[in-house]
Parts: C-alpha cells; structure tokens; sequence
C-alpha cells in the first residue's frame, strides 16, 4: 500500500461534473489499496471573483484581508468534493490549512511554507479517510490566513507529500504533461516522460506555466517525484525527478514568454559603478532583473539594456526617471512588444553547438535577435513579439524530430 | 469609552453599498471613542446559494462537510466589511470562529456555543484594531468547523458580549425594532421600547423571527441587554433585557406562527399510559410537539390532538400510524391550514380577564378557536390559517391603542 498525494486545479474541479471525475479519481486510487490526501484548488474562476469583489470595494485593500478572501475558495472546493466522495459511499473529511497545520511565513498573497505538521492527516488516514486538503492556504505565527501565490495548491501538494513522506505526488492538471513545446502553437510538440527538476524550473520561469517554481523547487529539495498528468484522460503523465534516462533529444523544450518588457537607459557615463547604481535601484524597489546588456563604451557613454516583468515596467521606469540626472545618461526607453524564446535542456552543456543551431534556425527564418542570454541548460534569445510564434516553431523543429 | 458588540445579518451586508453602509455604522461608532467588534452574517443568498450547490452534488452530504462549506460564506463578508472599513481609513482587522476561539458542541448545522476565548480579541482592541468576527461559526474539540444554525450570528454576537463583558450588544437587521406585531400585516403595531428576555422568547417562538432563540436566552443568563436596531435607518430600537418599565401596555406582542400542522388520534382506548406511549414515540424521533388537547373518555375511547412543526409533520404521522394497531386506535388526521395566534405579555398574568378579552375579540369576529394554550407570559389560540390576519389585527385592537 502506498500513500499518493494528488493535486487538482481549479479546472480539474470546475463545475459538478469534474467535481465528480476528480472524486472518481481519487477514490480510484483508494481502491487500489493506497492512501489518498487529495488537495484542491478553488473552482474555476472563483479566485478571479473573489479579487473582483475586492477590487470594487477597495482596491488597495491589506494583503491579509485578500488572503482571508481568497482562502475561503479553496474551503468550498474541499468541502464539495468531500461530499461528492461520500456520495460515492467513501470516508472522507476535508481540512484547511490550519487544520493540517502549514505554517508559512507573514509574507501575504506569497507566503512560503515553513513546516507541516503530520499529526492530524494521519491520524485521519489511520482512520481509513481519504483526505481532502484545501490548497494554496497556510497560517502565519500570528494565526492568521496566508496564501501562496497563484499556482500555490501545486506547492501544498509536494510540501504535503515531503511531511508526509509520500510515495507520489500526483499534479493533475487539463493539459496531459510537460510537452517540449506549448502544444496548442507548435506542430510537433512532444510529450516528455521525464525531465529533471532543473529543467522543468527553467521551463516554468520561462512561462510554461504547467507547475509553480516553488513545487519544484520543494520536490528537488526533498526529492519528491512530481507527476504531471491530466484529470480528463487515463494516461500517464510526465514524471519530474533528479535524474532522467538518456535520451536522444537534446533540449527538452522550447518555450516562449510574452511576459516581458525591455528596458534601455541610453548615455551612461562611462565609469565604473553606474550598474551597480542601477540594479541596486531596482532591487530595492523589487524589480526582478532578467536578461542584461551591456553596450561597449563609446563617445564616454554606454548604454544598460536589461528585461523585466510587464508588470513591473511602470516601477522599473519610475525608478530610472530618478537616476538619470545621477547617472548622468539622456534617456530611458521601453519596449513591450517583445517576446523572449528559450530553449532548456540538461544535455545542451555538453554538446557544443546548440546554440549556433538555435541562432541559425533563426537566421533562416529571418528573425532578429535583439537580445541573447545563456545558463548551463537553456539559451534565450529576446525577439519582436511578432515572430514568437514562428521563432517557437522554428527551432523547435530545428532540435526535436 | 464603552465595549460596543454590533451585529449584521446578511440582509444588511448583501451589496457593496450596504456594506459600506455597515462600515460607516462600525466607524461612526468608533469615532465617538468606543471599541468595536461586530459580527457579520454571510451576504444575502449566499448561504443558500452553497447549500444548493452541495444539494447538487451529494443531497445528502454530511453535516460536518455542509459546515465546513457554510462557513466559508461568513469569511468572505467578514473579509469584505474589513477591506471596507479599511478604505475609510479605519485600522480592522477580520477573525474566523477558530481565531477568536469559538468552542462549540459537535452538533454540526446546530452547535451550541461552549466557550469562547476573549484573549485574541483583546489583543487586537489594544492595538486599536476594529474587530470583525464572521458569524455563525465555530469550532469543536476536534478542532472541526461547526455552525450554530440558522440566525447563529445573532448568538455568536450576544456570547461575544457576554465573553468580553461588552457593555452593549446591538443586532443590527432590516426592521428597526421590536414590534407589538408584525407592521406589515397589523394597523397600528407599536415599536417597543423595551422588552424582558422572557417575552421576546415567547415571541421568537412564536414566529417573530427577529432573534434566533440561543441568542436571548444567552442574553438572559449573562444580563446582557440587546438592542435591536435598523442598519439603514439611525434610530432608537427596542432593547431586550431583564426588568423593563412598567407601562400601560398589558400585552407586549401579538404573533402569528403558520407553520404549524395539528394532528388528531381518533378512538384511542381509553386507558392509562396512551398519552405517554404516543409523546414518548415522537420524542425519540425529535418530534417538537407544541400545544396538546386530549378529549374527554366517551364510549371507552378518547382523542388526542396535538400541533407539531409543518416540517415534521410527515415523520409524526409515520410514527403514529406504526403506533395506531398498539393504540387501538381508528386514524389520524392532519390539518396543514391552520396559524396559531399568540399574545405575549409579563404583565397579563397578575391580571385577569387577559384571555376574555382576547376570546372576546375573536368571537365578535366571528372566528372559531380550535384550540387553546397558555403560560404565564402567554395565550396561544389555533384557528384556520384564513382567519389569521384578521385574528392578529382584532386582537392587537383590542389590546394596544
């Protein structure tokens, strides 16, 4: 008998009917022999109401009061599903975040999880329930409610299986894997049966959006396997763990983020500090700093160019409007019409030339690089907005057959 | 500077404008220097709309998983009337039952309050906090959601008083007092100024439905006085407590309750220990029975005719159609169209000719009673459910100029 921790997002339980293919899942799987504890995203859109009820009534409310909000979409769905698996004649209870016990830190709307307490789950399991667990909710050192971001069930879900040192960790989701390219743009795209931690979390920074970082992160750390497959079809999925068999393909996937802008501060003068000038600027202010470039001095003045968020473009230009006259530079230029393209793959590192067949793809497909940046297992490359989808494609079809 | 305890059903929360409305009570009364925790009931249908939804999915969910769904509605509109007070620049902060320690029995859908915890709350008032408390809500000794039933915020509100030694507590609601009956149907009904808990429980139930019962008697035992007031009108109410001013006014109150069924045994044999057998059968399946009639023996045979809930009707029958072959008894019959008509009064019982009077007003209307009861604060009568508003009106004629 093994104990399986399950995960469902908000479309996997969205309406009465899913609700009762998830429960038909889970108690599934409970007839198998194994023990479930189950975790579950709020339905559909109810998330996204709830912040628009907030929004009318005050749109600069706490963060603790969103949290308090929120938390209470994860409840309703626990305790539907709940009662969709008693109706098919299982045990089973529902608890919330502090029941079980997740404590996080005070950081509200983002809280990480601190520890978990084993007792209560357990406790219920030997009680022969089924366990359903509402996700993306912990409590502070003050009691009160926090939330773990958007995508915060996947994180309670693995930080579950390492507390209770599950065999499985199971991310049921509407798409059936990680694929080595966003399958509704690229012709071609494969399902993977495996890729490591590492690659899935250049994967998900770089906008595939099938896990949260931090459920990565959390499963490389205690070594959890994650398995990502779909809540619609009876297939297996894909499996992210440390180590992957080898494989012909040499990148995993190609990925593409629209979620960026470009930053350009034109006629630095050219002295030593000035980037440290700028990005400690930043970083104060919380702007998160992707790619950076740097342009060789010339005339006595240089040009930064770095990409950010698009949602923290407004910040970043505030806070450079400041320092020109400190820096001594003429201007800052933004550009949001620009997409960033990667490729990831933990075999890139070894084999010369990947990076040469990624920009020759490219070339023949007379694509601008405005940008390039490298880590041990991805490339990206910063182009026009316009050429994202064909860029994708491209060399997505350069690298995988 | 005062304690004050608010309180706002669901009616007086069910919009942004109304919440707003509640926000500007809670400040108005901080602002003149007093400390304020109010209790908040879920939005409009919001209840109701979550026992459809799991009425749906499992009609026959568990009431553990039905509280942990309830309750969800209560966090939201606590959630909500906090981020309201807070864009009027009020500092607030919003509870659940477990945070303020609302210890309940494991009666779920109907939990009684065991205990409540004054230390959080505290807390919060000394850093000058606004206290929102969601309603309705608690938690037992295996640290599972309970609710207290319906109008449960009425008595979360009174027990929070009583727990804080609050020096006031308000129920805030859509009619601006207690009333000699009920204005929409009587000419002429009177707000009170006052009246003793032991009247407004016989008016309770009786069907004035301004109070959840648990929440006067709670008032009673701890000599917290409660006010009940208009959210959406800034008078006076009527305040409920133990000795009120003597006035001229003999009666308090005229109800009407129309849910109420009256059942009849035919031809029970006359001997000793039928009336016990019958009561004793209809208790042991929670049957609430009210007003009782037993005939006078004739041909070795009696009746008994008593009033039970519309709601359980139906189980009452099946229970005394069992009973009927050990009865020796011939049928039974139920009467769905019948209200019973009440006057309420501490006063009536050190004056007599109170239920003369009142038969009197019937008789000139031409109304048959059907049946009688009395206490020492009250007369009831059971009459044809067609008579009944005329009934309350000619009574509370006869009573209150």
């Amino acid at each position: 008998m093994a104990l399986i921790v399950q995960k469902f997002g908000g479309s996997s339980v969205r309406d009465d009917e899913r609700i009762f293919n998830v429960a038909r899942i889970i108690t599934e799987t409970r007839k198998k022999g194994n023990d479930v504890v189950a975790v579950v995203s709020a339905q559909g859109d109810t998330t996204d109401d709830l912040e628009a009820a907030a929004a009318r009534i005050n749109p600069n409310a706490s963060k603790r009061e969103m949290d308090m909000l929120l938390s209470a979409g994860e409840q309703m769905s626990a305790a539907l599903l709940a009662m969709a698996i008693e109706s098919l004649g299982y045990p089973v209870v529902s608890l919330l975040g502090w029941q079980v016990g997740v404590k996080t830190d005070s950081n509200y709307r983002n809280a990480r999880i601190k520890s978990i307490s084993s007792e209560r789950i357990n406790a219920e399991l030997a009680r022969k329930n089924i366990v359903i667990v509402a996700g993306f909710q912990g409590i502070n050192k003050y009691d009160d409610i926090s939330t773990l971001g958007r995508g915060g069930s996947d994180t309670s879900a693995v930080a579950l299986a390492a507390a209770l040192r599950a065999d499985k960790c199971q991310i049921y989701t509407d798409v059936d894997g990680v694929y080595t390219a966003d399958p509704r743009i690229v012709k071609g795209a494969k399902k993977l049966e495996e890729i490591t931690y590492d690659e899935m979390l250049e994967l998900a920074t770089l906008g595939a959006q099938v896990l949260q970082n931090r459920s990565v992160e959390m499963g490389k750390k205690y070594g959890i396997p994650i398995e990502v497959l779909s809540s619609l079809e009876d297939k297996p999925g894909t499996i992210v763990k440390e180590v992957v068999k080898v494989e012909k393909m040499l990148i995993r996937g190609v990925a593409r983020d629209n979620d960026v802008s470009r930053l350009s501060i034109i006629g630095i003068k050219d002295t030593p500090g000035m980037a440290f000038k700028i990005f400690s600027a930043l970083a104060r202010k919380r702007v998160n700093v992707d790619i950076i470039l740097q342009s060789v001095g010339r005339d006595g003045t240089k040009d930064i160019t770095f990409t950010v968020p698009k949602s923290q473009s407004k910040d970043a230009i505030e806070v450079l409007h400041e320092m020109l006259p400190s820096l001594n530079a003429m201007n800052v230029i933004c550009d949001d019409h620009v997409s960033k393209v990667s490729i990831v793959g933990a075999g890139m590192e070894t084999h010369p030339g990947v990076a040469s067949k990624m920009f020759e793809a490219l070339y023949e497909a007379d694509i601008n690089i405005q940008m390039i940046s490298t880590s041990e297992i991805k490339i990206s490359v910063l182009i026009d907005m316009d050429d994202a989808d064909k860029a994708v494609q491209v060399v997505h079809d350069a690298f995988i057959k």
